[in-house]
């Protein structure tokens, strides 16, 4: 399935800088076929080409159609977003509830992903033709959010939910019980040296240390740092403090 | 846990139209608490106004702050967004697997959500004062979300995170298969008669319409509508077709 070929449909949108910062939505996410129904006239398409930014591809491709049923004519699922209740619209569900079954849907037929007008959103002749409706989690004070922001959501909840993205990961692998209590055992040592703490507190004192450093993985680079600041401390209590030697490309 | 206090921090935002932006999806997400570190000089506030909406309240109480470390100084955990790679962020994680964390220390502390200029992001100094780092899924190729978006994405995953939001659920109630059932043998016993299909093929055409019918889960009230067609093309077979009587309303 691949989020790439989702079309992105807006309908009546008054703004250019919407439509660019829709296009730019969609580039982020990987898609590029849009559609509008009956653009506004008074759309300012220079406006609409500077908030497309890097997306001037996707702008430059963009198809229009004079009605809806033209739009999404060869689509086999057409997924209207609200923000509107009403009887027509009591079946919406949240764009991550949708996504596995569109994404599903992408893979084999045309999806379309349909955005009303800016002031009015879908009327409910263009409900009725939705084969899904989205509605985008919002507070209720203020539940309209704005159409490139909205188109913004749920692109990004289908491109999450196909699979495409990889997170990072940290690369130093994460550091086993041995070499942790080694790093431990050295702080101990130079904690009792530089008077921090008495012998009899050390045991309390080192299961305070050990929570600090325990409450996120260490990885083997954390350790392998935290080791090396014992290593210097001693080495400076050693020597000349002032003029310690530069260890910084060793750590 | 409440998504409502989290702080937005923008770094030397240069648009008012982004501001704006970001305001709305603020305020669609429960949020309010703004605050910005050295805004450039250019900043067109109308711009900001128009573009916030019905989110004024938040562009209005907005703090405008000379130093990031004086914007986040009271904060316990600093989340930074960012769209660059590079040897200090290698760490990052998307805000989904970022917001439960978040979330929760939102219950006792202040959160900061840290967003950097449009053109150059966070630098590397401000990188070194968050705490978790943040990175919004989107595809290699261009990967830079517009500020805006990028806060709707994070504000969004919190909300969602913070559970407030509910799901609508359909009010009729599933059909039990009883009901599914008698259905079926009505649509059966209409099929029949009006010659849809012949009595020796009426057991594998009615798999194919239970096929239909099951697709998707269907409600009492669906099954209603259902049995009511039926009911309604008998009566129209036995009368006069042309002027069956209105029963829109009883359905």
């Amino acid at each position: 399935m691949s989020v790439r070929d989702f079309v992105v449909v807006l309908v009546g949108p008054l703004y250019g800088g919407n439509i660019g910062s829709v296009c730019r939505a969609m580039a982020n996410t990987g898609m590029s076929k849009l559609r509008l129904v009956a653009p506004d006239k008074s759309v300012d398409w220079s406006e609409a080409e500077r908030m497309a930014c890097h997306a001037k591809g996707v702008l430059d491709n963009l198809q229009i159609f004079d009605s809806f049923a033209d739009a999404v004519g060869d689509c086999s699922v057409v997924a209207g977003s609200t923000a509107r209740h009403g009887l027509y619209r009591r079946h919406a569900q949240t764009p991550r509830e949708h996504a596995p079954a569109l994404c599903e849907a992408a893979a084999c037929g045309r999806v379309a992903l349909v955005f009303g007008r800016e002031d009015k959103g879908l009327l409910n002749e263009e409900v009725s033709m939705c084969t899904h409706l989205i509605r985008i989690p919002s507070v209720p004070e203020y539940s309209s959010l704005n159409l490139a922001q909205a188109v913004m959501v749920v692109c990004y909840e289908m491109y999450v939910c196909g699979g495409e993205y990889e997170t990072e990961r940290e690369r130093s692998a994460p550091a086993p019980a041995a070499l942790r209590v080694r790093m431990l055992d050295m702080w101990r040592g130079l904690l009792l040296r530089i008077g921090f703490m008495e012998i009899k507190k050390a045991d309390h004192m080192m299961s305070a240390v050990n929570r600090i450093f325990s409450r996120g993985a260490l990885t083997m680079c954390d350790v392998n740092i935290m080791m090396g600041v014992v290593r210097q401390a001693s080495w400076a209590l050693d020597h000349d403090r002032h003029n310690p030697p530069d260890h910084s490309t060793e750590r």
